[in-house]
C-alpha cells in the first residue's frame, strides 16, 4: 500500500467510460459502421488538432466559441475540432484531385467543446458523422435520410422519428410574412429554440423581428401544429409559400425527398415532415433533420444534419454541394445506454483451476472455448474454488468452469444455477453444448 | 468555383487517412479488439485531455518533454496524453472500488507527441493496449505474450518473433559484472539502443559506465548472440546471473513464462528468448518483450510491453501491479499498409440507371442486394451510362449493374469484365450468383 501523491482524477466535463460504457459505445459505432459501409461509405479521418482558422473558417456557431485553442511549441494557433463537419469539408478541399465524386464519406472520432459543462453534457464527444459531397438533387438528400434511418433503426432502441424540413420553405414563408435579409436568418434561429422555449416565446421572438404580433402567432401556429400525414403538411406549406419561388421549389422538393427516400429503404413510419425543424448552424442551406427517440425525447436530436451547399468552398477552389450529418452517440448512451449495454453484451467464460499443475489442461480448455467463438479468460493465480467462483459472479460470467484434480473439469452455468462434470477431453463440447443448450434465448 | 481564402492544409507532423488507409487502420483495429475479447479483456476509454501533472507522473521518458500541454480557459494546466498506460493506471487507481480483480482491459485511443515529424512517424498515432492488473506471477505474464502473439498473427501479415526478456536478469548480469545502483538503469538504456547503434557502441557505452572494456564487450556479445534454442538462451542467461538472487529468480520466471506462453496459445516458433531486449520506459519491473514483422524489420517493434507494478500506486492507494502492452497501428500502416488493405477491402456494388424514373428500380434494387449483405452504392443523379461505369471502375468496384428502360437490368463484373441482362425482379439473384460464382476465391 503506497500513495504516490498525484491524486487521481479527470479534468471537469471529461470522464473515462467504465468497461460497460465503453461497450455500449463500441455497440453503437459497430452497427452505424455497419450500416454506412452498407450504402457504400467509405470511412476517413481526420487529425484531432487542426490549424484553428480553419475551425473559425464558418457556420460552427456557439461551439466555435468553445473551442479548446492554443498556441503550440512551433507558435502556431492550433484548435481541437468541435465537430466533425469543418474537417470534413477541409478534407475534400485538400484532397480533391485524390477522390472520386460523388464521395460518401463517414467519420468517426471524438470531438471537444468547452462547454459549460452540466448534467449529461460533457466537454469530450465521440460523433459519427455520414456525408455525401458531390451531389445535388433529391436523390442525394433521401439517401442521406435513409442512411440515417436505417443507422438509427439497426440501433433496436424502439421507436423513433425522422423529422425532416427545408430551410428554404421555411425563408418563403419568412419572406411572404414580410421579413428580408439578416432577418430571415434571426427567424430560423428563434424557430430553432421551439423545443426549450415553447411556441409563446417564439411569437414573441417573431414580432421583435418586425412581424405583426397576429402574424406572428399564426405562423408560430401553423409551423408547429402537427398535420395528419405528410401530404397535409406539404400542402400546407405549398399555400404558405405560395408565389415565392424558391420556398415553392423547397416545396417540391421535399415532397420528392420524402417520396424517394422510401424508395430508399426508409419505413414511411418513421419520417415527418415538420417545418418547425431549422437547426442552429448558419451553414445549412437546404434539407435539415432530427431524430428524436419516442423513450426518450428529453435528450433532444440524437441524429440531425442537412445540405450545406457552401462549406468546402471557404477552403478550396470548388464550392462542393454536400449533405449529411452526425450521430450524437455520447447523447443516446446518456439517454439509454442500459437498453444498449443489453444488446451489446457477450457471453463469458471463467475457467479456474485447483493449483498450478493444472494451469496448462486450465489453458488447453480455455484455448478449445476460444475456437468455438467465446470469450473465455483463465483465472491467472492459483486461489480457492470459492474464491474463483465469487470472482466469475462479479464479472457477470455465464458460466464458470474448473479444472480439478483427476482430470475432470467441473462446471456452473451461472445463469440457470445448473451444474455438471466432464472428462477434460470432452469438457469444451459439453460447455457449449450448455451454452446454447434449450432456455437460452 | 469560388475560394474562401483559408488555405486547406493540416498541421506539421499531423495528417488525413484517406479511405483505403482508413480502411486498413479500422481493420487492424478490429481485428485487435476481437483478439482481445476472445481472452476476456473489458474495452475501457479514457479523456484525450488529462491533468498535466497525471501524465507527468513517472516513466514517459522522452515522450513526457513532447507532450502537447497548454493553459486551459479555466487555468487548469492541461496536457494531452502521449501513451494509453499513464491514463490506465490512473483510471485503475481512481476507478478500484468499481472494478473487479484481475482487471483485464483493453484501450484504443490517439495519442499526441510533440515529436520533430520524421518519414513515417507522425505527431498523432493509433494505438490498442491491452494490459492486466492486479496479478501477478508468470501466468498473468505468459498470458499477455499469448495475447499480442495471437493478435498481431490475427492481423495475417506473415512471420513475426515476439522477443521476450526480464529486466531483472539484465539487472543481475550488470550487478555480476559490477555496476549498482543508477548505473543499472543506465546500462539499460543504453542496451536498448542496440538495434540503432550497434554492438561496438553499445560496449563502448557501457565501458564508460565503469566496465572494463573487454568485460563490456563480451557481456554484449553474448547479449546480443542468437542461441539455438530458448532452452539454450535459458542456460547461458543461468550461468550470467550465477549467485546473483534476483537474476536467478527472473531467469526461472523467463523459463516458466515461455513454457506457459505455448500453453496459452502462442506459437512456439514465434517466441524468442531475448536478453538484448531492454525496453526504453523506467516503468517497467519484470518482463519486457518486443514484437517485429520479418518482412519490415526496419519498423522496429509493432507491438511492445511489459511487467510495470508500481505505476497505479503513484495515484492511489494501492500499487497494483500490471502487466500489458500496446500495439502501434499507426507504425504497421507505415511499413505494410498496402497489404492490410488487400485483407480489407469488401466487395462493392454501383448501381446505376437510366434517368430520374428508374431511379425508384434502381433503389429497389440497391436494398436487395443490401439485403445480402453487399455493400451497394446508388448513383444519385442522372448521367449517360458510360459516366456511370467509369465512376464505378475508379470507385474498384466489384459489379456496376445500370437499370435500364424495359424493366432489365445489364450488368458487369469489372474484375471478370463479363456482363449479363435479367429481368429486374431476378437481377438481385444473378448478381449474387455472379459475385460468388466460380473464379472467386
Amino acid at each position: 500500500v503506497t500513495n504516490g501523491g498525484i491524486a487521481p482524477r479527470t479534468l471537469r466535463g471529461f470522464r473515462d467510460l467504465l468497461p460497460d460504457e465503453t461497450r455500449a459505445q463500441n455497440f453503437l459505432i459497430d452497427r452505424a459502421r455497419a450500416s454506412f459501409e452498407s450504402f457504400g461509405y467509405e470511412p476517413i479521418q481526420t487529425p484531432a488538432l487542426e490549424y484553428a482558422e480553419i475551425l473559425k473558417g464558418k457556420g460552427g456557431g456557439d461551439n466555435e466559441h468553445q473551442m479548446f485553442e492554443f498556441t503550440d511549441a512551433g507558435g502556431r494557433d492550433v484548435g481541437m475540432r468541435f465537430d466533425l463537419t469543418l474537417p470534413l469539408s477541409r478534407y475534400v478541399a485538400q484532397h480533391e484531385n485524390e477522390l472520386t465524386f460523388p464521395f460518401r464519406a463517414y467519420h468517426v472520432g471524438y470531438v471537444w467543446r468547452g462547454d459549460r459543462p452540466q448534467r449529461g453534457r460533457f466537454r469530450e464527444l465521440i460523433q459519427c458523422d455520414a456525408d455525401m459531397i458531390g451531389a445535388s438533387g433529391p436523390a442525394a438528400d433521401a439517401e442521406i435520410l435513409a442512411v440515417y434511418g436505417t443507422t438509427v433503426a439497426s440501433f433496436e432502441l424502439g421507436e423513433f422519428r425522422l423529422r425532416t424540413n427545408d430551410r428554404r420553405v421555411l425563408n418563403g414563408i419568412f419572406r411572404n410574412l414580410g421579413l428580408a435579409g439578416d432577418r430571415l436568418a434571426d427567424a430560423l434561429r428563434t424557430l430553432d429554440k421551439l423545443d426549450k422555449i415553447g411556441a409563446p416565446a417564439v411569437a414573441a421572438g417573431l414580432a421583435e423581428l418586425g412581424l405583426e404580433e397576429p402574424a406572428a402567432r399564426k405562423a408560430v401556429d401553423e409551423l408547429a401544429r402537427p398535420a395528419a400525414s405528410n401530404d397535409e403538411m406539404l400542402e400546407r406549406l405549398a399555400r404558405l409559400t405560395e408565389s415565392d419561388a424558391e420556398g415553392e421549389e423547397a416545396v417540391e422538393n421535399l415532397s420528392r425527398v420524402s417520396g424517394l427516400a422510401v424508395e430508399y429503404g426508409l419505413p414511411p413510419e418513421i419520417l415527418r415532415i415538420d417545418p418547425s425543424i431549422a437547426r442552429g448552424l448558419d451553414y445549412y442551406t437546404g434539407i435539415v433533420f432530427e431524430t428524436t427517440l419516442l423513450s426518450a425525447p428529453e435528450v433532444g436530436s440524437i441524429g440531425s444534419g442537412g445540405r450545406y451547399d457552401s462549406l468546402s468552398g471557404l477552403y478550396g477552389r470548388t464550392a462542393w454541394p454536400g449533405v449529411g450529418g452526425s450521430i450524437g452517440i455520447s447523447r443516446i448512451l446518456s439517454a439509454v445506454g442500459d437498453d444498449v449495454l443489453r444488446r451489446a453484451l457477450r457471453p463469458l467464460v471463467v475457467v479456474g483451476h485447483g493449483g498450478d499443475e493444472l494451469l496448462p489442461s486450465a489453458l488447453s480448455l480455455a484455448r478449445s472455448l476460444r475456437a468455438e467463438g467465446l470469450r473465455v479468460e483463465v483465472y491467472p493465480t492459483p486461489r480457492k474454488h470459492d474464491a474463483q467462483l465469487k470472482y466469475a459472479a462479479s464479472r457477470r460470467a455465464t458460466l464458470f468452469a474448473s479444472v480439478d484434480g483427476g482430470g475432470e473439469v467441473w462446471f456452473r452455468n451461472l445463469e440457470r444455477g445448473s451444474t455438471a462434470r466432464a472428462p477434460l477431453g470432452e469438457a469444451a463440447a459439453a460447455i457449449v453444448a450448455t451454452l446454447s443448450g434449450p432456455g437460452e434465448p
